[in-house]
């Protein structure tokens, strides 16, 4: 630890040695050092902020799932940037490639470098998990996720940020609203594209259904730490703190917010006037939009520059998530593609209009509203085009080869309880809390699944009561509540009680592991619909029930029935039959 | 990225350089803006710890508005701050108002001084949302924020930090215990005196009921963020890494961390005497209280100091809190008051004593307790008074004149059932969890909207089973649980059994949107309210519950009665009728 | 505030002094103390992942208390480790102990040192939180948390940082493997041994029990706090960027990344073969055991080496955690010993081979596998073991003398209803949810809190309706759950279901406060318990369910029988007598 000295005669050598100062370059690489690593904690840190972010905008039936697949990505990421990605993302062979270096064990090494640039990396990695999260196989997912780490990421980094081509041309991309979020983006895309939507989130017609997500307040949470670490996504990306870097860093960190704030604005004016209320969660997809449309351009706008880019992502962003949702049809349940992929592209085009700097000293490469002619603008459009491409062909063949492979999605089945417990073993990722996912999100169609109720189980021994007032108690899985419900729709009842039971019975095989310790499965969570009938025979419900439940295997479910004595509607007075008719409520 | 040169012949004029080495005032540029800059980010972190603390301490159907408001304070601060707000308070026009400078666009601008600065102001921003949580009016609330931000603390904040008479005075409020959290804290106790107390919060005796948050663990998350943020705070403060401001930054971490640590137990123990156990989210208000003291004298008292500024600080929040809270009978859901306007002023105040390094070299500005005399004493008081008069006058007329026209505050019915769902069309911000608001938190009166049952309801067809057992099943929405069990109590019925169900019937109009898409709200949350009766009679049960339930709207309920073979009693073995007698339990 | 001058003539000891460079040892004193502070706060905000972690990993009914344990212990910590400890450690009297420096009065005092160790004296205690979660006395939680902070912690840590007898060995732990995780570890171990598994963590037959944590979320947000921090950890450790303490940091970062990355895919591979799918929560604890294991030689390892210490971390922590689960039959519901004990012992050893930096520059302290011959080896092994015996010893005194004056476990009661309303007073830190605990995680025995049945209320007048279908609903409350279901075992039901209610009776005494303000008890939580039965009389169900829950206390619940009319088992058709023989399902 240090004490401050009083005297001084100073050598400037030897101060210049404590400082690492390379006077060929002008760099004071203590400071430099300090400031890069600064910035890779930070960029490590949105790992936390995606994971909040993508759980709490999903149902807490994944939530296990979709932090595991974070988790993962950077981990698998790590290493493989280590072992390949990092030798051809920065190697010096071509323009295109830069060549094979494993382990990064050729040559001098700088350590900052590359811990900064895997950081990076698992940031381009880990976005794709949102658009797919809740459906993806979790083996699937660990081996797309690492070529994206291994190749895909680091070839088109070599071009931008590796000395390739595009760098060359005069492309840029400051921190990487191309390099890291467009790249994410439309691997999003092409992932969520051919994996197709949720069980449920699109219905016969193809009109979207929301599916809400299980926790705001993490999701919040998530946006709120990734504000926090995008001071370090760009203002890292200095890298320097020496000469006009250290002025250049507090610009950085003056337009990452001012695009941020803007867009979050904007987002929460246009949502309220579009949908009539200020929505939370799509704004908070704007405080993301605004942040990745000015990571490109940070260090070359002005203040107002970023806010013009702010603006505009604050509207793009809820445009291109509903262009996605509703136009193209492809479920993305937390906006990655409208947020990564579409403020990427858009936040480098801008680029190309707001830069009032330079880029390199070439006076040439100023934005169009600069005085730029449009040639850089003309380079920024061409470089995002290319890089689209690399990655939509890339990811295409990725995605095709690992469907027809080992399978890119779980079963119906699976979707349908969770992921957590198939992909995991985990009964629920809140113990405590037993969540109720299928009975809030109504699944539109299990129907793949339906099984012909036997014949001879359809005895007419059902006593029947008609006429007079029966409860008809339904206990059965949660997953078959959407059939249960069609099919007593579809014999005339109108109102039915829901409500989440345990169900305790003999548990049999299918033994599940918790930190290596069996789980006691006896309680299984089952829902109880009650079904008050007059009008409608109970036969006929029970019928119905039996259609809508019957597979076959063990755990169908069971139908009580009870006598009622009376029956009262609050709104208007009727008893017993008449209180059972028009309009549930 | 940098390596290490290993050959020295430095040009000392090049090293100063890439070190913006200034010469007139000794300061290394670098590693001043690099700390500052940190500062700035952790600053910003706040908002998250802010919106954690503020969310988990307040119930769960409020969720999603309380971090959009926590979220739309920093982004609207940041906009208005930087459009008006910077030029009043670092302007040079007068001692009292420093002018304006529109967009920041006049002269040489330092960027990294203007992050830094907008961050603070947002923090006293988002204060106020605390004390005003679960019943203002999201409109409103940007409203008064964008004032806040705009100029309320511009002007006290050019007074104190912008070169101000107070500064001139010799106010010392080193990172802000009365320019940022007293200044917040005020504006939360005049809004949420102007506003009134949550429905609920108090009897009809005046006594306050507790309301409790609803999650402890993120509300404790929030105040750890909120600590470690500090460190950016008040040791980001010195703006400085150069000569002496290296040593001080290093006293500020441990005289910050001390009185934290120090008001923690204070709290702690004083809790348990009190309340005769450990109160846990007073305690979380404690570390809170010591680190809003300590703020303002931060980098001029001793870590003994520091540690009685702590312990008196863990003292006054609790006393602060129940003052307010029973006293002065205003509802602040989250402690603000008593955290940040309490300890604000107390904390400025108690630097007139503790205040050990004479400030600004001026022999005599120390504190009381180390030779000051007073007089520095005397000047922490008086600045504290006039800020207090300036936030109170300017914050009443502001809110008074949001209250007389676009109304500062929700309905009854909204705020009963959520502001999520009314002001946001969020269903629930935990959609798989369906919280049970309503049913914990019993609201004592929602009277004003009782509606007269008409007469012709009143049918006497509802079967005597008098001195039979039977069960009355309730089907209602939640919000009509406490008129329910009022008028049940008042008839007789001593024990009730409630669950939370799910209702399922047809539904019409009033759609929702998530993200842009419809929400399905066919299944709403019920509860349904079993009551077993034998001496009451049924017909005087279904007549109570349709008098507390009916209002002539859909939606009113439904009430079925079934006959019960036998109950019986387990503590006492008694059966039937007996079994239903005496206390229920 | 700063701006960057643009004409220079410096003066070399003009820009020395700026920087507090001491010409003696060549530090840069502005940069190493902005890169020491940075570190302590990382390092404080440690204390939130923790907290996340533990209470994520336990359950709902305990979460207050966890969050409080880990605020307490930081606080203490913070004020004894003033007061004496640091003396302790850093005094200079002798090799084994450093003396005392009441409230670091004596001498030059280096606030940055001071801040830097007294988070990570904070850190070694909160460990033992996780280990000994959800039955430990808060007040002797206090005791001992403060014990390790005074004595125990500062006594081994002299030996390996304050200059004694094991840093003249060449023992090297750079960043606390040993000094800081193991010592927790260790006394996280033996506490909870001393103290004994939790009710239901062992079956009769000693097998352990899965009692999975109430988030994974959380606790999956608490890993990558840590991880994230871990970079101040173990980074900051080098309290210096001058000279080629720059370069050591950017390695520090490279190896601390890589082993947690490589031990997080190592465990989820290992536990995916071992227990056929991947475990999330045992994977978070991969992470965590990587960064344990790197922390003692991050400094002097290579990315390789640190890789291969990653992978076997990534074994090492699933054999410890099933080790102390299941031989040494400890309970430790978050793995804290299988993290921190083991990983902290095995990366100081393994040091002993990876080294490939000599420690000191001390050629013949070199690992084995770099030339060191098995010397640095051996001293490596020395250490471990001496502070293992160092810290069993005194914590098996503290541990014993709590236990036996103030006590150190709550009662059975306590727990089973959980601390949080019994030490705390808080009804639920998730007051909007009713968490369902006891239902889901089934405790096995409360047999010690068994009370005979008085004779006299065996009456025999339960109505007989044998072989009538009948439905027993017995309510009582959640913690008799297990007891009532093996009753009803017993008696041969075989089906049940369970609902989480409401009971809502006349309340009596008992007040809780919340923040200083009583609070509203009136509705509490019960389950009720649904046996539809035909074969076994109603009458043996009620004398079963009598038994099980009689204890003659208000609140032993109550006992309704309805009449069922039919009863349809789904699968098989069966209906009436039938549908309810053979398993239930």
């Amino acid at each position: 630890m240090l004490f401050l000295s009083e005297t001084f005669n100073v050598n400037p050598d030897a101060l210049a040695q404590a400082l690492n100062f390379d006077s060929s370059t002008g760099a004071v690489g203590s400071i430099d050092i300090l400031w890069t690593l600064l910035g890779a904690a930070l960029v490590f840190f949105m790992q936390a902020g995606f994971a909040m972010v993508e759980t709490g905008f999903t149902r807490a039936k994944n939530a296990g799932n979709i932090i595991m697949k974070n988790l993962m990505d950077f981990a698998i990421g790590t290493v493989v940037f280590w072992i390949v990605g990092y030798g051809i993302m920065f190697g010096k062979s071509s323009e295109y490639f830069g060549g094979f270096n494993f382990f990064i064990s050729d040559g001098e090494i700088d350590f900052v470098h590359v811990i900064f640039q895997t950081v990076f990396c698992a940031t381009a990695a880990t976005i794709v998990s949102g658009a797919m999260a809740e459906r993806t196989k979790f083996s699937s997912y660990c081996i797309y996720s690492l070529i994206i780490s291994l190749v895909v990421y680091p070839v088109s980094g070599h071009w931008i940020w590796g000395g390739g081509w595009l760098a060359d041309l005069g492309f840029h991309d400051f921190a990487g609203s191309t390099a890291v979020h467009m790249v994410g983006g439309v691997a999003a895309l092409i992932g969520a594209k051919i994996l197709g939507p949720r069980i449920g989130k699109y219905d016969e017609n193809g009109k979207p259904k929301a599916i809400p997500g299980h926790s705001l307040t993490l999701g919040a949470l998530g946006c709120f730490i990734l504000w926090f670490c995008w001071f370090g996504f760009n203002g890292g990306s200095t890298v320097s703190m020496s000469g006009e870097n250290a002025a250049a860093a507090g610009s950085v960190f003056m337009t990452t917010n001012m695009a941020a704030a803007v867009a979050t604005v904007t987002t929460m004016i246009f949502t309220w006037i579009k949908y009539g209320k200020p929505d939370v969660s799509m704004t908070l997809n704007g405080s993301l939009a605004g942040l990745v449309a000015i990571t490109a351009g940070c260090d070359v706008v002005t203040p107002a520059g970023a806010a013009v880019i702010g603006l505009i992502a604050g509207f793009a962003v809820v445009l291109g998530i509903e262009f996605v949702d509703k136009i193209l049809k492809i479920d993305d349940p937390v906006g990655a593609v409208g947020v990564h992929c579409v403020n990427g592209a858009l936040g480098t085009i801008l680029t190309g209009f707001f830069a009032a700097v330079p880029v390199g000293g070439d006076e040439s490469l100023l934005g169009l509203f600069y005085g730029g002619g449009g040639k850089f603008l003309g380079i920024q459009f061409f470089g995002v085009v290319v890089v689209i491409v690399w990655v939509v062909v890339t990811m295409t063949i990725v995605f095709n080869i690992i469907k027809h492979t080992v399978g890119l999605r779980v079963s119906a089945h699976e979707e349908i309880v969770g992921l957590d417990i198939e992909e995991h073993g985990i009964a629920s990722s809140y113990a405590d809390f037993m969540p109720t996912h299928t009975v809030v999100n109504s699944e539109n169609s299990n129907d793949d699944i339906e099984v012909a109720v036997p014949v001879q189980v359809m005895r007419g021994s059902v006593s029947d009561t008609e006429h007079k007032l029966a409860n008809v108690e339904i206990i059965c899985k949660e997953e078959r509540f959407d059939r249960l419900k069609k099919h007593l729709n579809a014999v005339g009842v109108t109102g039915i009680t829901v409500t989440k039971v345990t169900g305790c019975g003999v548990q049999k095989g299918n033994t599940k592991f918790y930190r290596g310790v069996p789980l006691d499965f006896t309680l299984l969570p089952k829902i109880k619909v009650d079904v008050v009938v007059a009008a409608v025979p109970v036969s006929k419900v029970v019928e119905a029930a039996k259609k809508a439940l019957y597979t076959g295997n063990i755990g169908d479910g069971k139908i009580f029935v009870y006598g009622v004595e009376n029956a009262i509607k609050v709104r208007t007075g009727q008893e017993g039959f008449d209180a059972l008719q028009g309009i549930d409520e």
